[in-house]
Order: C-alpha cells, then structure tokens, then sequence
C-alpha cells in the first residue's frame, strides 16, 4: 500500500512530513501552494472538503487531521517507534499532542489569520493583538516543557511529533513579531531536530528557514 | 488502581463522563462548581494549572485533554471496547474526535466566551456572532455525518466517544439560540444515547436537560 502527503512548505503538515521521514517509510510528497489557492481548487476539495494540509492518502484511505494522521502511522509502521507504545508515557505525548493541537495552533489562527473569526477590521485587530500576547505566553508554557524534560527528545527517547509541533510553532512565532531567540531551550531543541539527517530532508523539501524573525 | 474524574456538569467532561460508565469500570466522580469560580482555586490549580474539566487521575497520575483521556481509558480497559481496536474503523473515529475537539469545541468557546479572545466589547460581539453562524454550519457537518452513518452509532458499533460530543455539541448549541430539533438525526441520536442505561446514570449524576433551547 502506498503512502502520500499533501503538504505546504512551514505549514503545520511539517508534523508528518518529518515523521515520514522518520519512519524511513517510502512515500510521495506533494506540495499544495497555499499562496495560489490550490487547497481550494476542485480537485483538492475533492480530496479533502475543508481546503486543509495535511492530508495522508493510505492506499484507498483519506485521513486529514494531525492527530488522526499521526496515530494512524504509529499504527501502520509500529517498528519506527514514532510513540512511545504503551502506559503512561503514551498517553503524555498524546496530551501535549492534544493542547498543542487545539490550543497552540489555534491561538496562531488567531494572530496570522484573524478574518476567520470576524469580518469587521478593529475587531481583526483586536484579535490578533489579543492573540499575539496569549502566544507569546503559550510558547512559554512549550519552553517550560522543553526546559525540564528529562529525556532527549520532548517526544521521548526518540525525536518525534512533539519536536516537530515545537519546531512550528517557534517557527511561526517569527511570523508575529517573536524572536525564536528568546525562548533558548525551545530554539535549540528545534535546531538539533532540523539537523537529524531525516528531518533534514523534510526540511530541504519545504525550503525552510528556521528563523524567519525580522526586528522592527 | 483508583480512578477519579473531575466533572463539571454539561461541560465537555461529559465525554469521559459517559465513557466511563459505558465501560464499567468503578471510578469516583468529583462535581467541580464553575459558577463558582472552582477550577481557579488553589486545590485545583494544583491539580491542573489550565483550570479546567475534565482531569481524570488514575492512581498517581493527573491527566488533561479529552483526547488524551479517552484514548488512555481505552488502553486502560481495553475489554471495554470504547474504541474500535485498529485499522482504518479506529483511525477515523480518532479523525472525527479531533476535529470535534480542535474546531466545534473551540468555536462554541467564541460563542459563549468570546471575553477569552479580546477585551473591546465590540469585538466581542462580532466574534460571537460570526461564531454562532459557523456553529450551525458545523452541526450541519455532524447531523450529515450521523445521517450517513452505517453502524448503529456514529463511533460505530457501540455506543461512545462521537456520541457523547456529538450530544454536548447538540445541547451546547441551545445556549447559542439553536433550536436542536432542527438536526433531527443528531436531536435522534442524543436521545437514544443518553437513554443508554449506562450513560443515563452520567446524565442524572450531571442532572442533564437535553433540550435547553428557549424560541426568542
């Protein structure tokens, strides 16, 4: 059976991108160019009806959701120890994966795309001002975590979802005014993610730039 | 090993709520009054410093997150059958939740308490009303999900984790103005879910009203 990914260069489909790559599973990556609209072109609401990466087709199946996709190939390719399999230690990858999932990431929706949630321009602005400082404390909250973790990874033993998820959201933070800098343990631990040979290749392929703060 | 869930009554606690008397296992349940301000004392700050339901504790170990605790009951009672146990069937309830848990949760909290997403009064508004539009769009998305479903539940054979979310979604939507007799297959699947002899004991415990909608 084969695999495929649907991804966009920094989006937040890097999650699975660097966890294929992980996995050393075979797959096809294909890109969605975001800036031209093509996660809303006929074909790819086809494939998907929300209009959003990532999306994994598996053989037949269509799964979206990061979630969803990410315990589907724990699943699928048990041998690449993408979680830790079992007891507790699964079950606190699976809530941070969770908080990061449906607190971190929408808060970002929040600041980078505001019009989702009004139409009305002050109140645009409010919400992403409102947004921007809640973020700011959110990835403080992830360098806590990156800060006392007794294991290599924030994932565990091995580098995984949750350094993928970090490596994003720090990512982003550039996008809104945050120097990545100012959160040390996140941006070293995203540094030496971005550095193992197979995230390296997700990397290359999105043409991603860790740091893309500018100071005002 | 014990097992406590704290709960606030008609709150997303819900979920594990009925979860955990669907799967039979003994389990204290702890009332947390959030009229009252109880999720900000300082016992339960301790024990979640997010303040918020539900937290299950199962022996030493306190864990947050809908997500993660369903999936955590599920391997903790594994003869309890809450999720379907591999494959594609398990993928796509894992699909359906986390798209219940990071978008219709989060957009009924723009609904009910859109003081979280900015100061400015006006905003406020705007935001909740925006909110309520996309809330019945999305209880549109389940009530064509629980139309088309081929199993006698929406998470499938039995009785579960959707159906749970899907009924507090349903309920919620009361508080917004939304009649929920307007979904007939959704208004139809929270009733006979909540009439479960299992799940009716969670629904007299939260001394749940199905239908709270009241016509302008």
């Amino acid at each position: 059976m084969s695999l495929k990914l649907y991804y966009a260069p920094g989006a937040c489909s890097f999650v699975p991108h660097a966890l294929l790559e992980l996995a050393g599973a075979p797959f096809e990556a294909v890109l969605v160019k975001l800036h031209k609209g093509e996660q809303r072109s006929p074909e790819y609401l086809a494939l998907n009806p929300r209009g959003q990466v990532p999306v994994l087709v598996d053989g037949d199946a269509v799964i979206t959701q990061i979630v969803a996709i990410v315990l589907h190939l724990d699943q699928r390719l048990p041998e690449a120890g993408l979680l830790p399999p079992a007891g507790l230690a699964r079950t606190r990858v699976i809530e941070t994966l969770a908080w990061m999932n449906n607190t971190v990431h929408p808060t970002f929706t929040h600041v980078f795309m505001p019009q989702k949630f009004t139409d009305q321009p002050e109140a645009q602005a409010a919400i992403k001002a409102h947004a921007t400082a809640q973020y700011r404390q959110l990835l403080g909250e992830i360098e806590a975590m990156v800060a006392k973790k007794t294991a290599p990874w924030l994932t565990g033993a091995n580098p995984g979802v949750l350094d993928a998820y970090a490596l994003t959201f720090l990512r982003w933070g550039g996008f809104a005014g945050i120097d990545p800098t100012g959160y040390p343990h996140t941006w070293a631990l995203a540094q030496a993610f971005a550095a193992v040979p197979a995230v390296a290749r997700a990397v290359e392929r999105e043409k991603l730039q860790l740091n893309v703060y500018k100071p005002a």
